[in-house]
């Protein structure tokens, strides 16, 4: 059994250094082009897939559409999955890093970003950007729906998602793919690595590079890789870095 | 940093399906072409080694100087270290799998092959397959030399080594490598991976393929793989699988 995870490509946010966490941002021109070099390793490295999830937001579904036309994956069996959204950053969407630092002040920050379980500044019932007045998430029960989330909030609502799921591709075997979120990602790797709170905030994972677990058959990972060469992935590691983990 | 975990090649006893534990064996023709593989594997994929660690094990040290002339790496240079040696199989050492059933009974055996705290019977004090009767061993104090051990005593005795090992290639950075034993690489593993005590009994580590980890700048694991092409780890996992794991 194989599983592969992906982070979606550079969206605009991205490149403006700002929290997005569930706002609707699109790819950028190199998101897409990340997208597409997913798909092509995909393919050169004979991963068949049978089973795609993405979560609820646009630079994943994106990300997923462009991956599944690529490959050859029925649009019509992508599975889309709210618990599989990106960590909400409450009052901090959509602030860059400076305007952050501004209105927060510095050491503020740094205990936002480097902290498990710590929330950003929940934002108001009558905020606009609650996910309640946006139709895409009409059919979550409206308790679930987060209004700010620190890193051990969004492990502790993907869980539900994540035990069926791995229940799931167990019993079918085949290859596995996830587009989701820096955070969402980092939720299942500290799963899947058993990692500590610490070990999970060091944690950075690249866009667009397919991180391919390998499962043996007492589902033990005997292999994990990214499909990408490892001075590329060294140059994306320290750019992800750099960016402060603004995402 | 990048750490190499090698178990040694096929030895006379891996072919014979007897517990070898610390009898001496040597290498078989096929285990000598799997050293060489290996040196082979690790030029190819650019892995220049800082340092070199084999247990006090014939087939582990046989192993270690092909790869070391291959590579070019001094032999003077390579580190010896008993705690890096196989799992002490007691009163089964020297036993194939039809006399150890014969000897204890079928359901004795998988009793003592599928614990992880189980040791099987130790060999007595004047029993000439002691450690301390061989010369090799003279330096180690004789209190620390086993007489049959569980998979859980092997990896109490490899942690002094561990942890200052790991310490060392912490602050060196670069390249390390390490070829042992089944049972003493499987100690590693579970510390790495964080295995719990059922998932370790469950891994098999093929012979004679080098094991790379990853490590990223905060010394989390961002990628593990064996050097080999898939198919042909699937071909040799099935082997060790099916020896019924008496190493």
């Amino acid at each position: 059994m194989k599983l592969i995870l992906l982070r979606h490509g550079e969206s605009q946010w991205n490149l403006e250094n700002r929290f997005t966490g569930w706002h609707d941002v699109d790819l950028t021109k190199k998101g897409i082009e990340e997208a597409e070099f997913s798909a092509k390793e995909i393919i050169k490295n004979n991963l068949q897939i049978n089973s795609v999830y993405t979560s609820l937001l646009k630079r994943a579904i994106k990300t997923t559409k462009i991956v599944s036309n690529i490959i050859g994956f029925p649009e019509n069996n992508i599975n889309y999955e709210w618990r599989l959204n990106e960590r909400h950053y409450g009052d901090l969407q959509g602030l860059n890093k400076s305007e952050t630092a501004a209105k927060f002040g510095e050491n503020q920050v740094k205990i936002w970003r480097r902290s498990y379980d710590i929330a950003p500044p929940l934002i108001k019932q009558n905020d606009k950007r609650h996910p309640k007045f946006n139709k895409k998430f009409n059919n979550i029960e409206s308790t679930l729906l987060p209004r700010g989330e620190s890193l051990k909030e969004v492990i502790e609502r993907l869980i539900p998602f994540w035990e069926q799921y791995f229940e799931t591709i167990k019993n079918n075997k085949g290859v596995h793919l996830i587009v989701a979120h820096s955070n969402s990602l980092r939720a299942i790797v500290k799963i899947l690595d058993k990692l500590n709170e610490k070990e999970i905030v060091s944690l950075n994972i690249p866009t667009g590079v397919p991180l391919v677990y390998y499962f043996d058959s007492s589902f033990n990972i005997f292999k994990k890789e990214y499909l990408i060469e490892n001075s590329e992935l060294e140059k994306k590691q320290s750019i992800v870095k750099n960016q402060g983990k603004i995402q």
